[in-house]
Formats: structure tokens, sequence, C-alpha cells
């Protein structure tokens, strides 16, 4: 019995790459070595200096190899290079970013968040001295997105949070750039052996029941997670039933909905401007992030209309391409055509195959079209739910109530946009009713790109998350901590972190 | 069909109190009404003058109606008009340190957590204009606990920082003080109203149906629990099994170990001095603290058989006294006899009932103890369990590997204690130990008392506590908090929290 391979596909025939696997499938006694390994690590990541050392040298070591990262990246993504190299770009940057935190987190706002009290005996009830810290967590698993192959899987935001935080990691994989993965998790484990640290520091599993598997093991202290709400619910319910549950910070879905207000459109070119910026985001990597924007309330009438004829113009005028695999393919177009097949919804921009001799798997963009009224129907409920892909739903509305009753409705997203001018009187309210299920608002602009920045919020309440917690920039480190009290301990006992 | 009647018992007997029940337990209809009362009081609480204008008025009622209080919460728990007076003193000051935190919420180090960043088009990915605050999770459930009828129940701490956050509250009343739930309740509504607050900013139902009721309300947003493992466990479950799952920060329960090393046993009068401050906190309030006590790891030896007997004819000058209630006494003598049954445990100290004519249900404290060696046995797991009432287990250790071993098999802590001279060079090590499973960790000193304040933390890895967060201190109000970041919106409409 041989373990079972992992072949590196290609997503525009989801055929095998090369004449190799890449990798084999863990089995529940690879998995335990991994954590393991990676739970002998945690005393020698205690040492800060070398933490943040290990975050520089993994930095520059993706840095130095970008161009075979980028070059598998793209054979197991077609996500393209220039893309490709900016996510790199930015994988490299965050990494830079979490060293420079760690070595901040002592200092005030820094996210050791040492907080302290002096003794006051005469308070209701006394108090004690106390100095409070946080410590790492333990060993953390992180699944890997197939949508970033660096900037959220092996190399990407929840590794590099963890780490910072003082937490090993088990990487799970995702088996859409298992090559891509193998690469990253090389260049980290000899990162961390550069600076002193133990190569268990960081594991890579692969392997569907490599997930389960390490959620479910008892030195597993937390899970990072990023892909689809059905996924993510299996883990969060394994990680809550274990007998000794552990946190999940899952980023799950998001329909990230926009609100166009008449007003956004009365300037000359406005119309214009807002169809090209909404395409722009909605296709931006053929509509493969989770901050797409998959719903847009747009007024009724006929600068709507005009804006909707603009909105199917320029799709129109998008190339076809490839989804990430061929699963994924298939969900986008069984969920496009499952929406535009409810009574009153318009294809404005048929999403369809559009296979080509190299390509037999590409796909074209879509736009549907609603009004408030029928979106609003219990049997449409599907046009509130995520579609991943490139596809978005315009929803017309025929006045403010009717936009707010759609808003109303929205499940946790991760982010929500409103355009209107600043002057708006009406856009507190707006804005509130954006902040009352999203995690980020925005004002103007679009959802897709995210800061990796100290205000940065990426996440929101479910499905968007599984927790209050965000997983872009830098509150994403407090994720894998937790607070201890020391009452009465001597100064030069108090541990140093 | 009439509601179910609540009454209120007497702890000595077991037996009602007065001639009618003092309120009718919620059905799913009253739960209901309870959870959109105080989420149609959201709005208003966002007036952050208003919110700390109520902790004051809470503070100032309950204060002035404390004799009344304190009279009903004796009757029903018997815990002694100087512990309830000192408790209703604590669960005061904690109303009014919550409403100086929410005064001081948007300063540095506040709990609103205001960061910035400004925008950088250069950066990698361009970072754009962010502003990140803390706005509220929305409806809190609150499940008194038995255990301290002001400090951690209607009043106590989680509905003062729920309420700090900005979030209305729904408490599930403990069945051991019903009376005093009532008319704590009725302060905190008064002092809703008078604010200019709408009463169903706090609600009370009663009942134990009510719980998982409560629990998975559409309407609720997180849960605060202080309370058994086996309570807390399945309203966890509760919690994780909706269809938008919601955080629940318990506190379930904890050994809170002592390790006691030979140096701390040599100075004269020490003996004494350990056996007299242990024995007045592992019977306090006859047991019944989250941070009894119930572990202590003496060493082996004539110095460790001196303060071993020392305890012994310590407790043995305690007064019987009553449990909380029935169901307690007989789970504490119970788990008692369970321990001392298994073999080479050795009951310094016998708990029993000790039935008096004012008393039938009294009971007497006890004390075990055990080699190491027999603690570490499998079939001794017990002994590593929490046993929630007057009883303790001093665990003989030959050798630091022993005491160590011990600590290792420790489940998560809400304390863990170290006794020894400040200049033993193994201190930082036994610091380390604790502080891998306890949220808490004392140099000296006795668990029991937990202080409000900035740098407290009361929770710890499970089954402490079901979260990182903290059930008592500033950090508290974090737990019903959720980040937002508003991207490139002018000052003027962000949002004044």
């Amino acid at each position: 019995m041989g373990a079972e391979s992992v072949w590196s596909l290609d997503p525009r025939t989801g055929e095998r790459r090369g004449d190799a696997p890449v990798a084999v499938a863990a089995d529940p006694a690879a998995v335990d070595a991994a954590v393991r390994a990676a739970h002998a690590a945690l005393p020698a990541l205690a040492d800060r200096a070398r933490r943040s050392a290990l975050l520089r040298a993994a930095a520059a070591r993706l840095h130095a190899g970008g161009e075979s990262l980028v070059a598998a990246a793209d054979a197991e993504t077609r996500l393209g290079t220039a893309r490709l190299t900016g996510e790199l770009a930015r994988t490299v940057y965050q990494l830079r970013y979490f060293a420079d935190l760690v070595d901040r987190a002592a200092d005030a706002g820094g996210f050791l968040d040492i907080r302290t009290d002096t003794a006051d005996p005469g308070l209701t009830p006394p108090r004690p001295e106390l100095y409070r810290v946080q410590l790492p967590l333990g060993v953390v698993g992180v699944f890997a997105a197939s949508n970033f192959p660096f900037a959220f899987s092996v190399p990407g935001g929840d590794t590099a949070s963890a780490l910072a935080a003082g937490c090993p990691v088990v990487v799970k994989a995702h088996p859409d750039h298992p090559e891509t993965s193998e690469l990253a998790a090389a260049a980290l484990r000899a990162a961390a052996v550069e600076v002193g640290l133990p190569e268990g520091t960081i594991g890579l599993v692969h392997g569907f029941a490599a997930g389960p598997e390490l959620v479910r093991h008892p030195l597993l202290a937390g899970v990072g997670f990023t892909g689809s709400p059905r996924g993510g619910r299996a883990l969060f319910d394994l990680a809550a039933a274990r007998p000794r549950p552990i946190p999940i910070h899952g980023e799950l879905g998001s329909v990230n909905p926009v609100l166009v207000t008449p007003a956004a459109l009365a300037e000359p070119g406005a119309v214009e401007q807002l169809a090209a910026g909404l395409v722009g985001s909605f296709t931006l990597g053929m509509g493969q992030f989770c901050t797409k924007p998959g719903l847009v309330l747009l007024p009724a009438g006929s600068v709507g209309d005009a804006c909707a004829k603009a909105v199917a113009d320029a799709t129109a005028q998008v190339p076809a391409g490839v989804l990430l695999d061929a699963r994924m393919r298939e969900a986008f177009l069984d969920g496009f055509a499952a929406r535009a097949a409810l009574t009153d919804v318009q294809a404005l921009a048929p999403a369809g195959p559009a296979a080509s001799a190299e390509a037999p798997l590409a796909v074209l963009p879509g736009v549907l079209s609603v009004t408030a009224e029928a979106a609003l129907r219990d049997s449409h409920e599907l046009l509130l739910e995520e579609c991943f892909g490139p596809g978005t739903v315009l929803v017309r509305y025929a006045d403010a109530d009717e936009a707010a009753a759609v808003l109303g409705r929205m499940d946790g997203c991760l982010t929500a946009t409103l355009h209107t001018p600043a002057d708006d009187p009406q856009a507190p309210a707006w804005l509130a009713a954006l902040a009352a299920f999203a995690g980020r608002v925005l004002f103007g602009g679009w959802p897709t790109g995210v800061a990796v920045a100290d205000a940065m919020q990426h996440g929101g309440p479910y499905p968007a998350a599984t927790s209050s917690g965000t997983s872009v920039g830098g509150a994403a480190v407090e994720r894998w901590l937790r607070p201890v009290a020391f009452q009465s301990v001597p100064q030069a006992l108090q541990p140093r972190l």
C-alpha cells in the first residue's frame, strides 16, 4: 500500500502536469508527526528576536525565489504572472510587516498588550500587583486558500501572523497548487534553519483527509481557514466538537454588496466610471476573490438603466478565462444558471463556457439584473448568497426603503460599499446600515484589494468569518495569543517575552 | 395551563421559602419577548454617555438597596451577610469601574481600540485611509452563577461589561437565588429608565428551559456563562450548532493547583502560615469558588508531613456550613467520597454531612492526601479534576520531576500558584510551567479573591474558559465587541462611538 499521490493539475484542461506527482497525501501518522514537530518548536519560538529574523529571512527567500514560485503558481492557477508577481510582493511585504510588529510587540499598542496594575489593598476587592501579557496559543493549523497561492496560503497571512505570535504552524496545502505549496514551504523551512529554529516550525500536509485529522489533533491549539462556507463550517464543527474545543478563525464567504445612490450617478461621466470600476472589480482574477462585489444596488429609472447597460457592455469586453479548478468552474456555472433561471431575473451578460483549443475549460463572466421587489422574495434567496467566480447581480431598487430592505437581509459580509456624494445627508445612516453586517465599510471605491495595515479588518459576522478576528492586518496576530495575568510576581521573575 | 412557578429555597433545608413563588419560568414566548425588547434597545445604547450613566445609576441603586438585597441573598444562599455585603460592594465598584472605562473608551488604550492608517498608494498592496473601531455585538445572554448572587449574576461582571460595550442583556437567573435576581434586575431596569434608556435594556428570565431557548434565539449575538462544565459545555455546543454560531464566553471549572516547594516551608513559622492560608482559601464561602485551590503539591518528607498535619488540624477547626443547594451538596459529598475511595488515598479530614436542627443539610470540609506517584495513575484521574465545594487534595511529590509531571497533566485552569522564595533559581521555570495551563499565575498568596482591575485575567485554557476572554477586569468588555474598518470614509461621516 503506497501513500496516495498528489498531482499538480493544469486548470485550463483539468489534466495532470508533468510525469510525476509533486507530493504524497499525509496519512494520520504524517499529520501527527508534523504536529509533534511543530509542538517541539514552541519553546524555541519564544525568542522574539528569532521570530522576527525568521519572518525576514522567509521574506528574503521568497523574494529571491520569486521567478520559480510565480512560474509554478501560474502553471497551477493561470492567474497570470502579473497578478502573481504582485501577490508574491504583497506576501513578502506582509512577512516583513509582521516582523516589524514582532519587534515592537512589547511597546505601547504592541500585540503583547502588556497591562499592569499596582497593588491597592484599600479597594473592594483588594487589588494585588498584576502584570498581564499575551502568550502564544500553541500549534496553529492553517488551511490554505485556492485563490491566493501565496498571500492566503503556505507563506500567507495566517502563517505569518501565527509565527509572529510565537506559534508554530502546520499548513494544509490547497489541492489547486501543491507544487507552489511545496516550494513555499521549503523556503520557509530553510529560513527557519537559517535563523536557528527547528525545521518543524513550519509543517506542510497534503490531501483531503489531512484536514480533519489536523483539526482533531490533541496538540493543535487553533485553526486559520480561508475557503468555502461548506468546508469551513465542517472544520468549525470539528473544532467545536473536540474534547477541548479550539478557536477556529475561518473566512467562509461574503456577498460584498455595493449601494449606489441616485446622487452617485448624477455627475457627468459617473455612470461610465462606476460601470468600469465595477466590472474591473468583479472580474479581477476571474472573480475569485472573497471580496468580489457580488450584489450591486442600483436605482431604478433611466440613469440606473444607463449604468446597467454600461456594466453589461463593459462585461462583454472581458476576455474568457479559466477558473482555479474544474469543481469551481462547475459551481460557478451552475450557480449562475440557477440564479438566471429564477423568475424576473434577466441575464444582461450570460456567463458560460468559452472553450478554446488551449483552454477547453475557459468561461466568460456574467451579469444578472433583478428588481429589489423580486430579490426580496423568499423564493429568490439565492440571489443574496455568494456565487464564487466572475459574476454579479444588479438589484434595481425603487426607493431607499427597498434598498434598506435588501441590506437588512444580508448575511455577514467581509465588506460593504457605499457610493454616494460626501454631502449626502443620508450617508451616515447608510454607513451604519452597512456596518451592521460587514467587517469593512468602504466609501467609494471597490472592495477587491485588501491592504496589509494596522487598521485593516478582514472578517465580519458569520459567514464572513467564524470569529471577531481579522485575517489581514496587524490585529491578525491577536488571534493566536491568550492573556495570562501574573499576580504578585517579582519583576525579576516576570516572563520577558 | 399556567406558567411554571419559580420558588425561592432555603439551602439549609432545601425547602421553599415563603408562601408564594417569586417568579414564573419563561416559556419560549417570554424568552423571545425579552430578547426582542433587548434588541430594540440597541440603538439607544449607542450613546456612550448614557451607557456610563446607566452603570453609575445601577451602582447607586444597588448600593442604596443593599440591605434588602443582602437579606434576600443570605436567605437564599446562606453565604453570610458579611461576605454578601462585601460581594455587593464589589459589584457596585465593578459597575462604576466599567462606567469609567466607558468614559475613556475612545482614549488611547480604551476599549474602542481606535486604529487609523493614512493612505499610501506606493505600498504593495496600496493602502487606503482606514479607521478601525469596535462596535457592539448585539444582544448578550448572561447565565448567572450559583455561587456569586451579585458579582457573577444579574448585576455582575458579564452584565456590566456587556452594557459597557453597548450590548443589551438578557440574564438567565440562577435557580439558587431567584428573589435576589428579581430585586437586582428591578434595580438595573429602574436605572435604565432613570437615564432615559428602555427598560428592555436588561431582561431577566427564569427556568431551566429558558437557557437553551435563549442561546438558540436568532437575535442573540453572544453568551456569557459561569457555572459547571456540564452545563457550560451543553450551551457551548448549542451556540456552535446554530445556523449562525455565536461566541460563548464560558467559565466552566478549574482545579487551581498550588505548588509548594521545600524551600517555601524552610523558614520558621512557614508551615503553620501556609496551612492557615490554604485552609482559609479552600473553605472560604464553603469552597464554592471557581478559584478554590483544589490540589496542593506538597513535598514528601518530614516538613511536608508537618504541613499536611497542620492543614488537617486547621480544617478540623472549620465549622460546618451549608452548600448552595441540595444538588451541589450531593455532588460534593459524592465527589469527595469517590476520591477518598481510590487506592492509596488518605482522608486527613473527612468531608461529610454534619446535620443540625437548624441546618439539616450542613456539611464539614475535608482534605485528602495522596502520593504524586498514585495521583499520576490513569485510574486516579479524578484527583486531577475539580470537586466543587470545601475540599482539597494534597499531592505529595518526591522530587521536582514528579511535581512537574502532575502539573503537566493539568487541564486548563483559572489560576495556578507557586509558593517558593523569590531567589529560588527554579522559580522562572515553575512560573512558565504554570502559565502553560493557567490564566492567572500567582507568586505566593491564594487564588480565591479576584481583583477587578485592568490587568486581571479570569479565564484560561479549556475547561477554565471556552475562549481567550476574561470575565473579570477591564478586558472583559472586549468580549462583546467586534471591529469594523471604515475605508476612505470622510472624517465627518465616520461613526462617533
